[in-house]
């Protein structure tokens, strides 16, 4: 059987590689029919130099020019949207509706054409000015940038329409795509929207490119190559440090998001206050899209006694009322509980769940399990343990003290939340958990559940290690994902009719703030 | 003999350490009296204690207490200015004057009170409001910092004074400096004057503390420890890339500077226009300070021709009649031979120098040694060993194609300047050039040496992989410089009072711009 062709410099052809793979629908358990490359390392190599030479090409282009690409792009995309959807329904399990095509494909859609305006409202640059010294610096693109995009985003986070993508190529970088193995189809049909985007606003030949598969040492060879600028990856945490030490041997930029439970401490007054309420969000986020989010609610934290009682039997009831969710593959399926069974390993018990469903598909009961505070402090790194999908542990303290000292041997984690009272008396609790909280987490949020990551330019997806590779850069808001995609360029003394145009006396932009001799103005050079 | 004391915590006392070191005087080779420890483990994992401990403390304070400090420590250094340019003169052979007391004394204070400028005006911060979502983000404080000062800037690189030391407190960090072992005694008098500032400004045990030496091991121990935010390197490139792979591996950033030739292009217009005038400027760039400028321009090419005849001669005209100024130490005496003849053995000759002159005293003659084009592109890497000291390399290139091929070639540097005509004449080879140049430096630069590098706002002290580790920072530049130190803070529906200041709806810090629903402003939260 005729393997998909890959997309390499412009043209769309067959693979040199000789393994293959299939998708399965995760909701049948049934194999797709498409046949799917491995590209081997030659493959991955010419599209680094289609890449590199793309990027000679692209070096003068101007924002608008970026931006006209991501806008064509979004209109090409919204020709095929059913397509899309079905495509990704089969490969994944997901709804089309209201998931796959009210949710993900609106905000793909949303994040290409913030990224347009990104790119061409240059804010994203910082130029910095100062006139006595004729110093000059911005933010520039950093060169091809490889995206490996994760399983359980197939268009929003998706290798070739997601935030990474957007994000690298509003900042001026071609993209080599490495498509997630399990919805490649979605893939190819975002790339055709894409190649064909290319063609008709004049972008080069290599400029976006897709390949489906690598092995494991073609994908380090990939981020540490020298014709490589910088890597996106979103994925499983094994695979993830595989590449970043290749990376990081190279000196190559890698951005990462590994994993993360995403901590949420329910104070005694919140709980006193409005357990019922609590009890709904809770489960609602622990069980949002079969619990497959970067910010699922993987852990809760609350204080011994009745309510704490009433709040397990509440939730359980609801866990095991709510119908179990198709899990994005076997995979999925099969690291859930494996992380259930580590969570039970280190004395935590299951509260309700953790037992097959339905064989014909991919999923697993929803899952609580509960464990002490003190048995959480016994061994915090096994209570961490990432059970990816629809499982939730509840951490039961004795004390404020013991709430405390918990949110001190917490991992890095993208996101942490504490729930507390109206009325003041969580206050003290709050300022102590918050602040440290806060050293272990990229966003901190109050009475309100994880798992909306809002497409802002004040959005923080990110975090400490492990949950992304450096604390100071996010995945989602518009500019600043752009600025992981760039390097500081810094002219001195060069002459005005050789800089960037941000950086001439004349401000380019409408609207541009530029910091001149330590000021921000939209002003020119006087 | 009893060994000087270390601070830890707050308090001077004697080093559990049993291994000992002194320092020599490289101008007479004579060992300078003071016995400085070795730190073991054990005091290293006290002081991550202790900064832990203080980090957890100083979270809480505003920008104006780290300023309050960072103008009091200045003021300290001030009463000691002739103790500290003493005690650097005897460790490093540098002079008094101009060199240490007029230059980097000066700089050293710049640094310092600009750095408490940028704590006080939090503009480094980057205050982010989307107040629709009610999500707000800004940079923060990222943890204990270890500072590992070079040899070459005993007072405006020191580790408790110079660039990084800083960044990191301005950005509210507690510091761990590890001194240079080569001045010992300078950081010393230094960490005297801070720790008084400390106590005079009420800052906590353990904010600012000093070791002078570790093993290697216990240096990666260090970098790589779960208590510490962050470190920044200057230094060689060996033990850097030792130091790196420790912190890569635990996720904790490290921001290095390691090594760096700073390639000088001269186009043929130039040659032409104003060959005394650049023989002029690059001799002076060369020999300065003996050569021992991270930004010393150790490779320049030119076209071949009658001029780079002339433009040889020149050079080593004035490099033989230059006295051959004092090399920091026998350390740098040794690798400044080593890199001689690793240049040599790629096929490059000498034109002049490479012998020694003097053996009362570390030095090495004044070298220029020259290569063909052809032979840089047979074997670039052996072209671009760095020879750190008062020697750089000529590369004669047969044609404008064989200049920009040796651009293509080249490795991340901080720096690389173009000199040009200023007729147009050189205006297309120009463009060929800066477009690639840019990409292997942080810096470019026109009709200038690159040896200034001005405390400037706009400044890039940075540039690709290996001159650092992050093409996206730089080491020098205020407040630019602060943002290494740091990480993105993202505050998700919290309530207004439990926000730091600068994401309050009322603007705290006159004159901060903001970034409010994506516009900069200096007002508040509608």
């Amino acid at each position: 059987m005729t393997s998909q062709p890959v997309l390499i410099n412009g043209q769309w052809r067959t693979s040199t590689g000789t393994e293959t793979f299939q998708a399965i629908n995760p909701a049948t358990r049934e194999t797709l029919p498409e046949v799917f490359p491995v590209s081997p390392w030659s493959e991955v190599e010419e599209a680094l130099v289609a890449a590199a030479a793309a990027f000679k090409i692209v070096r003068s282009f101007t924002g608008n020019r970026f931006a006209d690409f991501l806008n064509a792009y979004a209109a090409e995309i919204e020709l095929r949207i059913d397509d899309i959807v079905s495509a990704a329904h089969l490969e994944t399990g997901y709804p089309v509706s209201p998931r796959l095509k009210d949710g993900e494909m609106v905000r793909t859609l949303d994040q290409l054409r913030q990224a347009a305006n990104a790119a061409r409202n240059c804010a994203w640059t910082v130029p910095t000015i100062d006139s006595a010294t004729n110093i000059r610096s911005m933010l520039g693109p950093i060169g091809p940038v490889a995206v490996f995009g994760p399983n359980n985003f197939p268009l929003a986070f998706n290798s070739i329409s997601g935030g990474d993508f957007a994000a690298a190529i509003a900042a001026g970088n071609p993209v080599i795509a490495k498509g997630h193995s399990a919805h490649p189809r979605t893939t190819q049909i975002f790339a055709e929207a894409a190649q064909h985007a290319c063609e008709t606003t004049g972008m080069p030949d290599g400029f976006v490119q897709l390949i489906y598969r690598t092995s494991h040492e073609d994908g380090a060879k990939l981020v540490s190559h020298p014709k490589l600028g910088a890597s996106g990856y979103t994925g499983s945490r094994h695979a993830g440090l595989f590449l970043k030490e290749a990376a990081d041997k190279s000196g190559t930029p890698i951005y990462l998001e590994l994993s993360s439970i995403n901590p949420v401490f329910i104070l005694p007054g919140a709980l006193e206050e409005r357990l019922e309420e609590i009890v709904d969000e809770f489960t609602g986020s622990c069980l949002m899209g079969t619990g497959q989010f970067c910010t699922n609610p993987g852990l809760v934290v609350l204080p011994s006694g009745e309510k704490a009682e009433a709040f397990t039997t509440a939730v359980a009831e609801k866990f095991a009322a709510a119908p179990a969710g198709t899990l994005l593959g076997e995979g999925v399926e099969r690291s859930l509980r494996a992380g259930i069974v580590a969570i039970q390993q280190t004395g935590a018990h299951v509260v309700t769940g953790n037992q097959p469903v339905d064989p014909s598909r991919c999923c697993h009961a929803n899952t609580l399990l509960r464990a002490t505070g003190k048995s959480f402090l016994e061994n915090p790194t096994g209570h961490q343990a990432e059970a990816f999908g629809n499982a939730s542990l509840m951490i039961v303290a004795e004390s404020d003290e013991e709430m405390l000292a918990i949110t001190e041997h917490l991992e890095g984690n993208l996101t942490g939340c504490i729930y507390s009272d109206t009325n003041g008396s969580d206050d003290v609790l709050y300022d102590q958990i918050a602040e440290e909280l806060i050293q272990h987490v990229g966003r901190l949020l109050n009475d309100k559940m994880p798992t909306g990551v809002a497409v802002s330019p004040a959005m923080n997806h990110g975090g400490p290690y492990p949950a992304t590779g450096h604390p100071g850069f996010t995945a989602v808001g518009i500019p600043a994902s752009l600025r992981r995609f760039a390097t500081l360029d810094c002219y001195d003394n060069v002459r005005e009719n050789r800089l960037p145009p941000v950086l001439r006396n004349e401000n380019p932009c409408e609207g541009l703030a530029r910091d001149i001799d330590g000021k921000m103005t939209t002003g020119n050079v006087e």
